[in-house]
């Protein structure tokens, strides 16, 4: 239905022909609150979805979520709104420079919008929804050849995408790429690539090659849920995520969810017979948790609240898991109360024995499957089916014989079947190409992060605290408090006074796993 | 933001002055939708802030909440569906008697916000919001004297609601009482309370005098919360509710809520010391889940699914709880499963003697600590305040002195402070009178609803079976199913055959007390 006031207003515009600069903040600003009331419905009723709602219950509800949706939509798309952003964006440079960015980003939106054909979106879109069950039916069945004309298309519109939105500077897969991390093109990931196919191919092997000493059948003891809980709200508290603005429950998958920095949701999964899984996924996700909670709090009101990228908010989660969560320094201090927890099971491990069990690495198939050191391998195997698919005309048919010579490059062996290989990810079959290249991205971001909070804290001492307050702090002055406000190459500028360097990254990984390996 | 359909079809409408049937009814319809949708955005916010949301983080989805409800308002006072209702409510006898009772419905409350001074709403909206944490105060301090006058101009807005909305046949009292329980109006209540008043009261000063025989120290003893919890879902499953479509979860008081008839979502709450009070929430709770999921699914899609009345939801949970959940023909079948659930706690406690401790009776000051038989007494007198104040001109100041004085005729007692007497309600402080009659009115439904069904039905071979199913099924077919498509007096009629008739109630509870108490 019509905002009276609007209509009153829209006609004022008819007559005048253009609407002032006072008229179109008025009106931008009366859309963005609702914009923001429908950012909350999104995020509750997901969240509901994922952790309360019962299973039969989805059909009816998915209804009202399309007819929300629809109405969303209309007021991302009312044309007196979009006349606003115009007039608003053409004097950005008057603004403040938070009101700027969001303007720019609405921009790009609408910019994009206006790009692609209505129909050819609305066909995509239709087309994704018949491919996500053949997808998972080839999955099952290990089928690759079901799902590769449905690849094809997809491919096809990616493909078209890059002619609709391409510009000076910014052309073929930069498009595809620049949508997800935006600034980020294939100048920036080859060098990044570059560097790990030399560096980290041959590394990888030679600590594959090795023995990591240690008896590690303690791993295969049952740990009881009930008392893993207790250890990850421990955690939570020793990561000082706040309770009164935050809750941490179960999901099939753990996830993290937020709205402002007032309310921060975190989900976990435990596993009886894997200690590991919940604790890194404890500390993982309440590194995306910090992130949301600490952005500066006059962004709740803004479309610029929640972390800058998925790469920066990557490099949150994995900075926490990995450079903090396992680092001999964080479990000097916690594992006494982890033995406390599981007297039992860790009776006879020792601390370094630990340490070194839950940084092993070992090639696998799987990416979510893959440690700290061989994950970025496969995002660059993912990355060169990309490019190769968007740039050199690679077909859908001929991806699997592509992975799997690559595979073998890289890891020294090929996937027995396709499940196990080429259809094992979700996102190509529901249409995102350029999202994988930011998982290695944030790991990268993190290392150099890691890097230039060194050169100001004693992380070690930090730590020997109890909590991670400290590092927290830093964080939030250098990272966090931006929250999408900046785009990820300022604030990693800002942070660190330096553009991205993945050198950082590879000298840690080598000079981590150098040591834990003692080779 | 307009729907440009609408939008098109508003100015079709501005040129001919006159809607078609065919345009009221996909205007109304493509309303319906939205609201519905809205209908479902505020059922899973409400929940998400009673069951999982951070304390910290309510001010902030509150703006939230505010926009949505401001959206969903000027969904609901559109001048163009206004003028479809209109249209289409004229011409009701043709169209199927579902959408017929909504039109009605839907009339009724357009209807009462046009008599209704827009400001004077509003200021009295205002005035509830800072006359709540007067109450809470004055509750805590037992300082009736600085509530009064809140409740006096709550007052005085009662009373000029029943000039602005009263109709012939329909005058003073009625009107607030109509908007509850619609069509029970003084002559009904008048009835059923005096009866109460003639026979319950001086039947329930015998009982109170009486002593109940049997060793009732078991109820003293520690009932661990996971026990409880394993009970209470083993009696979800006795009373059939389906677990693909409802959960069962924890809040400080328990409710139940839902979306259509397949999200039924039931809150328990768990004493250590007190194992009845979750065995009656679940059967309660449980019994308001069915009635909804019940009704016939073809309603989910128009506004009158859930039940009819306020009175009728209440029938159906106290029907469950009380009728079926405190008498011995059920735990005769599900007594030795509570023993083998509890079997240190219960181990010398005879079946005979836990079904006397569930069905004591005793005198309260407070209405939610009263037991079956002396529950409609409270109403009564409140009833009674009503009446006064709004047809005899009793004050907020004297309040106090007339509920102590009947209080003393009903009970042979005196509240020793307004805390435990006239403060001890939010409902009035909320500005809600009229209300409060509904909650006696819904046991009198159950019992004639109970007769009925005993036309039909052996209730005990039923229970026998182990599970409600049979029980379920004869309400499903004889009152859920019609979910809010007609009104209740309809429904009952339709379900026993007779019009309300109130001697059911007095004569089930004189026969089972006299039964308990063997007086």
């Amino acid at each position: 239905m019509q905002n009276p006031v609007l209509r009153k207003r829209y006609r004022v515009f008819k007559w005048e022909k253009k609407m002032t600069q006072k008229q179109a903040m008025t009106i931008y600003e009366e859309n963005r609150r609702k914009l923001l009331a429908f950012r909350y419905v999104n995020f509750v009723t997901e969240w509901d979805h994922e952790t309360e709602a019962p299973a039969g219950a989805i059909p009816l509800e998915a209804t009202q979520q399309g007819v929300l949706a629809e109405m969303e939509y209309r007021l991302q798309t009312d044309p007196v709104f979009l006349e606003a952003v115009e007039l608003l964006y053409e004097d950005r440079n008057q603004l403040d420079s938070i009101l700027a960015h969001e303007l720019e980003e609405q921009h790009r939106q609408i910019d994009e919008m206006r790009k692609i054909p209505m129909e050819e979106y609305t066909a995509f879109r239709e087309h994704l929804a018949h491919t996500y069950p053949v997808y998972v039916k080839a999955k099952q069945q290990n089928d690759y050849a079901s799902f590769a004309p449905y690849l094809e298309r997809i491919i096809t519109y990616n493909r078209n995408l890059t002619k609709y939105l391409e510009q000076p500077g910014k052309t073929g897969y930069d498009v595809l790429l620049d949508r997800f991390e935006p600034g980020f093109l294939k100048r920036d990931y080859d060098g990044f690539f570059d560097l790990l196919r030399r560096e980290l191919v041959p590394f990888a092997a030679k600590i594959n090659a090795s023995k990591l000493e240690g008896d590690f059948s303690f791993g295969k003891k049952t740990y009881p849920r009930e008392e893993q809980i207790r250890f990850c709200e421990y955690l939570r508290d020793v990561m000082c995520v706040d309770r009164n603005h935050s809750v941490m429950r179960e999901s099939e998958h753990p996830f993290t969810t937020g709205f402002g920095t007032d309310d921060i949701r975190i989900t976990n999964h435990y596993y009886e017979d894997n200690l590991p899984s919940a604790i890194f996924s404890a500390i993982h996700e309440s590194g995306h948790g910090l992130y949301m909670a600490q952005v500066d709090p006059t962004l709740n009101d803004t479309l610029s609240w929640d972390g800058a990228s998925m790469a920066m908010h990557e490099s949150q989660s994995r900075f926490y898991e990995n450079m903090i969560g396992r680092s001999p320094l964080f479990w000097k201090v916690h594992y006494p109360k982890l033995k406390e927890t599981f007297p039992e099971q860790l009776r006879d491990v020792p601390q370094e024995t630990f340490i070194r069990y839950i940084n092993q690495s070992g090639y696998s198939f799987i990416r979510t499957e893959a440690d700290e050191l061989t994950y970025p391998l496969h995002i660059m195997l993912r990355y060169e089916v990309e490019k190769a698919v968007v740039e050199e005309g690679l077909r859908a048919e001929d991806i699997p014989a592509f992975w799997n010579e690559r595979f073998r490059d890289y890891f020294g062996m090929t996937p027995p079947t396709d499940t196990l290989g080429v259809l094992q990810d979700v996102h190509w079959a529901t249409g995102e190409f350029g999202y994988f290249p930011t998982y290695a991205l944030g790991s990268a971001y993190a290392a150099q992060i890691y890097a230039a909070m060194e050169r100001d804290l004693d992380v070690e001492k930090a730590l020997a605290s109890g909590t991670t307050r400290e590092i927290n702090e830093w964080l939030r002055e250098h990272i966090h408090r931006y929250g999408a406000s900046k785009y990820p190459k300022e604030i990693l500028k800002l942070a660190t006074g330096e553009e991205f360097d993945p050198g950082y990254y590879v000298d840690y990984l080598v000079h981590k796993f150098t040591e834990v390996y003692g080779v």
